[in-house]
């Protein structure tokens, strides 16, 4: 299963694809897309539209994985990722890809077991979990790649139940 | 000149066409885009871009003028309308289209000649320009409308500086 994580916000978007198998995951590339502030915003959306799109069509995931959007930002801020999560979440929904939501919660504890986790220890745990050779930087990627490895945990979680006959 | 005027939600989204020449301006078309609420966001955002880039592809407008958003509603409407707001950018921005923002004080000045009106003053005043028989409605589509008037005027006030050399 191909699964694509994305942080999106208007400046930096992250994200990171990961192939699992039944002998586990792996990173197949992460990075993040950037916008340059001396555009309007419209110009800045499709940017980051464009870059999830040629992604998609690169990789030809099987799911989208993005975080929900804290609630504590102020809210100029918060219209401003609203807008860059509407164009990343269109390009998932207009290549007919499936979106799962998560939490930052259930995203940390998926990760590193622990809710209130910070980003340094967020890019730790994803170090060990690929056994990557540095720290995956800058943060946006590293978010991208765990909220990928939280839906492939809940993926699994799910097949379990299934199989349990829950 | 042909501007699109657009109001954004996820459940609702106004548009409002107009043709403006010396003469002065009329309505072409105005109507609303509703998505489901049984749908899941993204596939509601793809409904929103594909609406508006029918719309653009149909009139082909000069301009799209969008009003800013307010920032006293609550977080997760924010977000939500945001995400919308981005998916309509999105149709724009891949049309080559320039975007014109205008705050609400802006629009009701421009179409009441007052900041504090009501959405009911908007309408009755869109009804007057337009010499229409009845109130615009829904309110989406009068204040798609309106924004797109304001942006005429902004527009005109614009080429009479222009033409005194200001």
């Amino acid at each position: 299963m191909l699964i694509m994580g994305i942080d999106p916000g208007i400046a930096i978007s992250g994200y990171g694809l990961i192939s699992c198998e039944n002998s586990g995951c792996r990173i197949l590339e992460y990075g993040v897309i950037k916008t340059s502030a001396g555009l309007e915003t419209p110009q800045r959306l499709r940017q980051i539209h464009e870059g999830y799109l040629s992604l998609i069509e690169r990789y030809k995931p099987d799911a989208v994985a993005i975080e929900e959007l804290f609630f504590n930002k102020n809210a100029k801020t918060i219209i401003t990722v609203g807008q860059a999560r509407g164009a990343a979440l269109l390009a998932a929904a207009l290549s007919n890809i499936e979106v799962f939501e998560y939490t930052p919660l259930q995203v940390k504890q998926a990760v590193v077991g622990y809710g209130r986790a910070d980003k340094h220890q967020v890019q730790q745990m994803i170090k060990i979990y690929f056994q990557l050779d540095n720290l995956p930087k800058p943060d946006d990627a590293a978010d991208a790649l765990a909220v990928a490895v939280c839906h492939m945990n809940s993926y699994k979680l799910g097949k379990i139940f299934d199989s349990r006959g829950f």
